[in-house]
């Protein structure tokens, strides 16, 4: 009941309205490396966060385009910005705050968007069968070695498209000590 | 079987030698606030740590001085130093990295010291007997709300002056979702 983890930095997903006010008209994202999600990319581009409190400079730009721009930082970022972000899943960002993206051909005064990513588990569904588990379950993973810690409430996400893997944020794992790659242990619980 | 948790940002604790050469002669540091712990608190100095890849400036000291210098950072802090620096327990800081640390007077090259530390409860004797512990007996502690941990590998320290509460650095806390006073659980094991 193993798999493996891997630590999210702060990066934002972008609108391709966004993309266009931040890069230029007609601009294109350029792939720097494939993530591990099938399809999902890092990118060159880089954009400054500005908050009321304080700036987060060249933040990362994961590709493709997405609906909604979506910005995803850790408590400590969204304290050095200076804004209350909540834990949320992916995509749910209503009453979210916001924050000034500035980027080389302009600047985009978001008015939602900046959250902590909920912990989660991505894998498809031949992995959901032998880990007994469905999409949207909560379920319990534990890690090893010195700062072992058990995170709790964390969110199985079966897709056929997806590749297996747990996504914390870079505290949660500092807190445990792990590196990308790690194995870590699935608990079902109830 | 509940205690308040408290979240250590990164500080240092410093030897009175050391004191001297970066705050100058016969300099004696000006408490700004009592911690929890008794006779321990926060000072108004702080120092800048350089590193062979980055500074962490504004380090807060805490007092009053100890027989040798030591800095507690988090995981970040440390790379952001461009150090590996160990998990460890207070006071264990053979082979642990080093900085130059840079006050108003002076600097200092310090040769060890710079360490993550290990999350840990501090209580009295009335405590330890009511939780069923003992000084060095480790436990686990588990962490309530949506982001709920539980922490493996958590040592208790038991001694006559403590107050009792646990220690965790600021990404342990953040990865928990939890804040200063937070009630956490005493789990005991074996």
């Amino acid at each position: 009941m193993k798999l493996p983890i891997a630590l999210s930095n702060r990066h934002l997903h972008l609108s391709q309205e966004h993309i266009e006010i931040l890069f230029g008209k007609g601009y294109e994202l350029t792939p720097s490396k494939d993530l591990s999600q099938p399809g999902q990319y890092a990118c060159e581009e880089k954009v400054d966060l500005v908050g009321p409190k304080g700036t987060l400079k060249g933040v990362r730009v994961l590709g493709p385009a997405r609906k909604q721009t979506q910005v995803e930082v850790s408590l400590a970022d969204a304290r050095a910005l200076g804004v209350k972000a909540p834990v949320r899943d992916s995509g749910d960002i209503d009453n979210s705050p916001g924050a000034k993206l500035v980027g080389p051909a302009g600047e985009v005064e978001l008015e939602k968007g900046i959250i902590v990513a909920s912990r989660h588990i991505h894998m498809n569904m031949e992995d959901a069968e032998k880990f007994g588990v469905k999409d949207m379950d909560i379920v319990d993973v534990e890690t090893g070695g010195e700062r072992a810690v058990v995170f709790k409430n964390v969110l199985v996400r079966a897709n056929p498209s997806y590749a297996l893997e747990m996504h914390v944020d870079l505290e949660e794992g500092n807190a445990a000590g792990v590196a990308n790659g790690d194995l870590v242990e699935l608990i079902k619980i109830g």
